[in-house]
């Protein structure tokens, strides 16, 4: 006995690592869906269609939307806040819910008021991604057990059960939260860590060091550098007062360390690293 | 047709992460030498014993010391140290050669000179190891494809080849250097990395995050925020100059990236987004 599909037709707008995932894992489902997918690439598009991601992959947006009753908005944050302004104008089906999967949900939350779709709007955000980028780089198993925050207005609630029911049979773990909780806790425990990665990767590059020339330990903490910027650059351009005041802790913390070493005095940062041994391992 | 094993008799001293490994990937070789262990701890002595990685392991030192052609320290840093000077009234065989595994390749040739022991000795350094510790943490891949930097002087040149085609039986990739390369190297390399995991992971841990609100990003950012203590205080004790001048650099750079943010300035942020992902990538 399986549940009936949450959804019967999903359209897909944007195939790179998350959109061309999403497809692919869905299609691999029992009882898959119909799977149209969008993107303004046509290679892209032929890529998703020749590893039979999506069903079809039609040139015009609105082929897809038109049809939906689910439309996964799977692109850059700010253009996913555009296409949502422009939604109800381009064709999308009455009874359609809209979800998307960008990194923050406040700026999604207000596109959809401003809209207004909040009563059709469920934000999702995987916990998952990869620092390569396009559809080559996506997988159908980029979801498993992957946290999945899920974020809706109180008249989207129903939308919202549905799509916890289509991220389970992902794979995903969805958890419910709110736009402003998601948002200051992903620039903490996933912004914070982009940056740093990238801070110490220009370090690095600066004093002449490859990549070539690291461990395991300096490859995992320097794996995020390759990061897209396009992708993230518009999740930095709001940044949460909590991510600048926590770059500055750090930046105040790798200060001290300096003094210490060069003082010879190591004893805060020992207790320093057992915190966080205890912190990473509890 | 194999090669004579370069080592009959291996004293392994340090049944940790480091040493367990080396016993156990050295006594699954074909044709492995004899192997014998020795720590302080009886119990991981048992451990190594049970687990088939040691063929004896005698409660004395000078049990395992007098009777090898090659003694393997890995230890902890000082630990090395005090022993190269005491190794030669400890009941070291006339001809046997010494190495070690440690992080840092100067202090231990400074010892080697010291005890007069330069021409019998081989300073080694694996890029490899764990954020566990203890011989349950060891495992006989540890050393696969790993990087092994090769530090001798020269009257110890016949040994440090020799030493070479022994880290190759294991998988290993040797590559000879000289003690002040190396060590500026993994102050950049290793280091830093390690001391930049720990004051990230403080940050987090100072916000309340968990690490079990962190994706894959965020997970890889601070597992080395569970390496040892005890294993990275010596190292940081006689820190390079250049590590210290880099993590200088570095405050200042996340410094910027928080008056970036705050302003909504993020064209400075993008351009080192992409240096680095040029740098992570090429």
């Amino acid at each position: 006995m399986t549940e009936p599909a949450p959804f019967q037709r999903v359209a897909v707008v944007g195939l790179g690592v998350m959109g061309g995932s999403f497809a692919r894992a869905l299609t691999a489902t029992r009882e898959a869906p119909e799977v149209r997918g969008w993107c303004p690439n046509a290679d892209e598009r032929r890529a998703a269609l020749d590893a039979g991601a999506v069903m079809t992959a039609p040139e015009a947006l609105r082929e897809a939307l038109h049809w939906a009753d689910l439309v996964v908005l799977a692109t850059p944050l700010p253009v996913v806040c555009d296409l949502i302004s422009g939604i109800a104008d381009n064709g999308l089906a009455n009874e359609a819910t809209i979800m998307d999967v960008a990194g923050l949900k406040e700026p999604v939350a207000r596109a959809a008021a401003a809209a207004g779709l909040s009563n059709r709007f469920v934000g999702a955000h995987p916990m998952a991604g990869s620092e390569a980028s396009g559809f080559a780089a996506s997988r159908p198993d980029l979801f498993d057990d992957a946290i999945v925050w899920v974020v809706a207005e109180p008249e989207a609630d129903a939308r919202a059960t549905r799509v916890e029911a289509l991220w389970r049979s992902l794979g995903g773990n969805p958890v419910r939260t709110s736009a402003s909780e998601h948002d200051r806790l992903m620039s903490l425990a996933s912004h914070l860590p982009q940056l740093i990665a990238n801070s110490l990767a220009a370090a690095l590059n600066a004093a002449d060091i490859g990549h070539d020339d690291l461990g395991p330990g300096g490859r995992d903490m320097t794996r995020l550098a390759a990061s897209n910027p396009e992708m993230w650059a518009p999740l930095f351009e709001d940044a949460h007062p909590d991510l600048i005041g926590t770059l500055r802790t750090m930046a105040a913390s790798l200060g001290h360390m300096a003094d210490d070493l060069e003082s010879g005095d190591i004893d805060a940062l020992v207790s320093l690293m057992k915190q966080t041994q205890t912190w990473r391992t509890s």
